[in-house]
């Protein structure tokens, strides 16, 4: 069980980043068209993705949305985080096998109340772009560490 | 399997919808846990979330970002859309065993280019949004249909 521990509305400064690197896997393709209901087969279907644009499976758009999401909840500013907007801009496509690296660069604090804005920015092993946008959230105002609960085993049949 | 089929931008018009009902289980938070990395015990842990202002385990924000991109995928544009971006404002708490509501609105036609925007607005079973945006996509200019894949069997344990 891990511990994760937040990062306070007074604690924050602009500037302040964290990032985190995923490698993106088959099975998280498919995850996300079962979680969203996006069965197109331009990310399920290696043979139908290879005759679109994109030439291969591609994930969803939104999955990079997913992961900007997991910094807000995990790290910055981490627990207690009431999210509450997202503007996101999906520039390339992200395919199998890409190395992403979200990062997350708080650019401000309101003045009265404990609203921090993030800019986010999803980019590939080439160092690509793949997606950018800004979040807004209420920061939390007591410190506090909890337990992340292991994920259940999952098993794609 | 199921055929879907697009909307191709010339058959769009201004004020043409789409929606998607879902009825959120507590499986769909854990895959959303598992393929976004957000583990907050907020999402996964019962007893931490009855602690919390929610008072309940409730489903991450983007979650709704995920059933609103679906709709642009499956069903309008549907197949051949290329999602340019999205902005969404998370307006109230989802729970276990809320029936979402997720409604797409065309909402403006670019002059020159296959660009479309649509309201987006995701609501519960009490009639109250729980997230409300606007999506922008490139909508497909030829008229295709595609097979959807069937999903994977998942398996939680």
């Amino acid at each position: 069980m891990d511990t994760i521990t937040n990062r306070t509305f007074d604690e924050i400064q602009i500037g302040d980043s964290h990032q985190r690197i995923h490698t993106v896997r088959e099975q998280d393709i498919q995850l996300f068209a079962a979680v969203s209901g996006d069965r197109n087969p331009v990310h399920l279907d290696t043979e139908y993705a290879a005759t679109t644009p994109f030439k291969a499976q591609i994930a969803h758009g939104m999955y990079t949305g997913a992961l900007i999401s997991a910094v807000l909840g995990m790290d910055l500013p981490g627990p207690g985080t009431i999210y509450l907007g997202q503007n996101i801009a999906f520039k390339k496509p992200v395919y199998v096998g890409d190395e992403l690296t979200v990062q997350l660069t708080v650019d401000s604090k309101h003045d009265s109340k404990p609203i921090v804005t993030l800019a986010c920015t999803v980019s590939n092993q080439k160092g690509k772009t793949v997606a950018s946008g800004e979040a807004t959230a209420m920061a939390p105002t007591e410190k506090i560490s909890v337990t992340a609960p292991p994920l259940p085993a999952i098993q794609l049949s």
